[in-house]
């Protein structure tokens, strides 16, 4: 597939998953920017995103980085499924902050992918880490029409 | 303290963390069981807790696990602070199953607690297995008051 | 299969894999107990484990929780491959130590296992936690004769 | 500290730890680089280094990692405490490689440090990912002389 194509696929199929993903719009989730293999998403933190301490719940930032890694992952047009996932979290959460969560691969193998997604404050100051594995089915996103 | 008192103890810590966890309390959470560093929270997955593909949105699921570890983890009555959490997914969550996530210590150290959380549908079946490690500050849940 | 062959196929792949691994035999392990999906590995602490602190080595600790993940995955006879792992550290490990690493089955799916391998100190202190996800391919571990 | 002192601590530090560090020793590990934060170590893959399936152990190359990682979170010249690795296996590794694996630090709080280390083969290809998340204590390395 030439450059062009890969990008136009990579848009086409992050439109389309974000046109059904109800998690992510009801939480406000914004994909900012798609690339093949790498996709970025914003998202405000709310006070009902808040856990018992007052600050963002763990599984808000997951959320966010979750689906940055699933559109990410998922740009080349075969879908894959995540096997798992793991987070840390450098710097507090705060109600208001606006994040922003960048996918990128960092190496592949046939049939794994390995994915790693920064969260940020817009500023830039880095708020969370998060890996992902992800499966390569041979299932196309778009099965081709008759 | 006694076995007693460390019951009551963490009873009123959930009860006191659940009252103000916003998220927990939106995404429908409710608090079925809770021991000393142990808690059992159960959820279930409405449509809009779904993502692009039409099952549970991985956010979902490691929520509802991260409430039941940061519930059991302050059962002790005082804060710790989540360091890392990882979660493997070994069967697809659809619309309308209802989750139980079992939050327990695998073991600890003077400063740090490593936690598992089994999330099962009613059922029994293991739909993911989340881990998490968490810091133990000196601060007291509740302060004494003068 | 029936239990008893089960059992057969089980301690016939580990002796086997015991046999070819170099590394697992330089390092003085030893295969204490095999069942299906289960295997439990004991190894000695010595000098040469030991890091630039003066404890174990996390290599040293990571290769024994290893090792009981390869043979406790590969008891059914068909080939795994490790895909991820995690591992925690929640005691320190000295020279002259016991360690006994105990791997099981938590969860599968069609394609993936998900193991953990407690390691412990002979009488019973847990010293460190490791999880592994394994992909299970349909190669046979021994390839039916003509 | 002026970006001289603290390149001739962090080398100061390293070289202390390879001195007594037998593990690495013995496993032909060999510093090639060092900066505050920073450090990669080389190895070469020999006949003794082989698991079961003739393919190098996990547990050598999570130690080669572990001890990049090592170095490089002490180079600050106060000691650190691992609380938690991951790592995954993007290629197989076999004998003969020879084996680089580059840490460096991704982000901190006051007390955590998260650093990831890239293994690669010497012509570059990625072969192993691995994370580590440290404590940072506030004992020194070199205890200030009376």
């Amino acid at each position: 597939m030439n450059p062009g194509n890969e990008q136009a696929l990579a848009e086409r199929v992050v439109a389309a998953m974000m046109a059904k993903d109800a998690f992510s719009r009801r939480m406000g989730m914004e994909v900012v920017d798609v690339r093949p293999r790498a996709a970025t998403v914003r998202m405000t933190v709310t006070g009902d995103m808040l856990n018992g301490f007052g600050v963002c719940h763990g599984g808000v930032t997951f959320a966010l980085a979750d689906s940055a890694l699933a559109f990410a992952s998922n740009t080349h047009g075969t879908m894959t499924m995540s096997i798992e996932n793991s987070i840390t979290y450098p710097k507090g959460i705060r109600e208001g902050d606006v994040l922003i969560a960048a996918a990128e691969e960092e190496s592949a193998s046939n049939r794994l992918a390995f994915y790693k997604v920064t969260v940020s404050r817009e500023a830039g100051e880095i708020v969370a880490l998060f890996r992902g594995t992800v499966y390569k089915t041979n299932t196309p996103f778009f099965p081709d029409p008759e």
